[in-house]
């Protein structure tokens, strides 16, 4: 279940950056991370944080609940 | 920032729990976390991850999104 949660918001997140026509390089910058953990959590494989959450949503110009705004069910 | 983020987080998800009328005990069974994490998080303690927050969302029978509509702007 757990990484069936990582890999949906994974791909959700993904849209997301595409949508806002960022690449993972500019996100990283906006958002004061690095990019190699952009691209692990697109790969779900990072279990971010909430702090890590509303640093990406304000890079993303987002609310932070519409970044959980994901389904995952099995 | 960040302390912010994690003391509104706390207070908001702390209101969250006491309207669904659960103790942090039943809440932490119904979730399969500790107590003491659970207390952690409404203390402003914790930076709680992704699969935690969606984890405490099930066990709220909440959306994981509506944990997160929560404000901390200074």
């Amino acid at each position: 279940m757990e990484d069936l949660i990582l890999v949906s918001f994974g791909a959700y997140f993904k849209n997301l950056r595409v949508s806002k026509g960022l690449s993972q390089e500019q996100l990283a910058l906006k958002a004061d991370l690095d990019r190699t953990y952009i691209s692990g959590i697109e790969r779900g494989k990072r279990n971010v944080s909430l702090i890590n959450i509303v640093k990406l949503a304000e890079a993303l110009e987002l609310p932070p609940k519409q970044l959980l705004d994901f389904k995952f069910k099995e």
